[in-house]
């Protein structure tokens, strides 16, 4: 299979980078990063989460930031809406696209929202329905898709399960997420090989945490089975480089250096998107968790 | 070409490493890295360097550290030796057997070792020659293989003379290494079909960089092209993680954590070399560079 000539890189770091920094970020803060993102190139940016703030704080006024941000002609914002409410909210935002968030295992999904896989689908179906109606896209989000911390192995088969149903009721794109980092080249291959013999490879995207250095390595598995579309996250956003068992997401930086020198185009520009990371940890006041950006300097 | 089933690790962190680390570290440690090692599985270990103390302080007293270690049957402790004064040296402290450094482009060549490609050849001859004559196997490194601080870009028919060269003078492997850690897959894939037109695959050994984030994803292409030996640095040793322009060799953890999730055996027990990383670190009073030890924590 010959690779993808074109990537396209969902910058995930205002949503599931911002999420999971310990240090408050305020709506100005998010709007500008949006906005310093969108000015690099990227097409498809996560900018934040209507869901509830008591739950996840660093996502509250999401609202505030998409009525802040400016848009970019040919940009795609999209926001994760796990229920009714959050949609409703996120269509009276102005959300290009919005997306819903389930588990391949069953013990991730009781425990991290309460409730079966199976039943996860059934409270997002209303929510894929109003969508629908609206005319507004859904991206769908897979989780421990090569391995969960309750249940260890998962096989690719329940992977391509949930897969099917979320395309089924209607996701357009079905996000594969190694949420805790534990799969190697040879697992995602197989993964790709078997979701994509029930979800045609163009609708899926590979998302990489690379808590065990496997990120990068993994998505050039993912690439050399024909995945174009990767989630990466401005300067590992959401993952502390330097703690044990930090789940940080691939940095963008990272990502984008590879494709480039692999001729594989993206429209993303390396440097802006460098400085837009080294922005970034500077507001934080933590470490660019991206090696690119590391090497690169501020320049 | 399938993947290979078995790989062999040179670790490289007990002279590469070391000898890039700013902390100094004393015989006594040096020898006890070195055997904490062994007892990992590992089989191929480079345990110093015969070269000017004032160059590389560091490496100082190389033959007190091969006359400390206890030697494991079926370990090849190797040294490095640039000239014949080092080889004598290597041969009396009883190295198992040796390696010469040349590079692959002109510029580093001349700034780094004051003499041409070529010239820097000749100075190897009589180092081979003796080496021969005494029975002790030689390795040769060559470096800047997919680029050079100062010439730039290198082509893979130039790394492929050297490597020829190094081979007919004696080498029995040819290590190649990505020295200022800027090669993506293509390119290694690239250069590994070049070079294994002139030089047999499994006389090849890859040296992968991380310093943009790329050694893993370089490690597997070159996998991928039937190269089946790989040095790498427990802990991540001779690359500070958060410096700017840190060069710091592949984390030894990561790359078994990879072969082993991928079915590849190396002899060598991941959680045993996770705990000696976390050990030298704390010698070193450093970070741990491997994200695999980060993850897997002080257990």
């Amino acid at each position: 299979m010959p690779l993808p000539r074109q990537v396209r890189l969902v910058e995930v770091g205002p949503r599931d980078g911002l999420q999971n920094e310990a240090t408050p970020v305020s709506v100005a803060q998010r709007i500008e990063l949006v906005d310093r993102l969108s000015a690099t190139g990227l097409s498809h940016i996560e900018a934040g989460a209507f869901v509830s703030p008591r739950w996840v704080p660093q996502m509250a006024d999401s609202a505030a930031v998409l009525a802040g941000i400016r848009r970019r002609p040919g940009v795609r914002y999209g926001v994760l809406t796990p229920n009714l409410q959050g949609l409703e909210a996120a269509l009276t935002a102005g959300a290009d696209e919005v997306a819903v968030f389930a588990s391949a295992s069953e013990g991730f999904s009781q425990r991290n929202i309460n409730c079966s896989i199976s039943e996860s689908l059934q409270r997002f179906a209303p929510v894929l329905e109003l969508a629908s109606e609206r005319g507004v896209a859904v991206r769908g989000y897979v989780s421990c898709v090569l391995g969960c911390p309750y249940d260890g192995a998962v096989a690719p088969e329940q992977v391509a399960a949930v897969a099917v149903d979320l395309q089924a009721m209607g996701c357009y794109e079905i996000s594969l997420g190694d949420t805790i980092g534990v799969g190697v080249p040879s697992a995602t291959r197989r993964l790709i090989e078997v979701v994509g013999e029930r979800v045609p490879r163009n609708r899926l995207a590979g998302h990489f945490h690379d808590t065990y250095g496997q990120a990068l390595v993994n998505i050039h598995a993912a690439l050399l089975e024909g995945v174009s579309v990767f989630d990466s996250s401005v300067a590992g956003l959401g993952g502390c480089p330097y703690a044990q068992g930090a789940s940080g997401n691939v940095a963008s930086e990272d990502v984008l250096y590879m494709l480039d020198g692999m001729g594989i185009s993206t429209g993303v520009d390396l440097r802006s998107l460098v400085a837009v990371g080294h922005w970034i940890c500077q507001q934080l006041g933590r470490e660019n968790g991206s090696r690119v950006g590391r090497a690169m300097g501020k320049q």
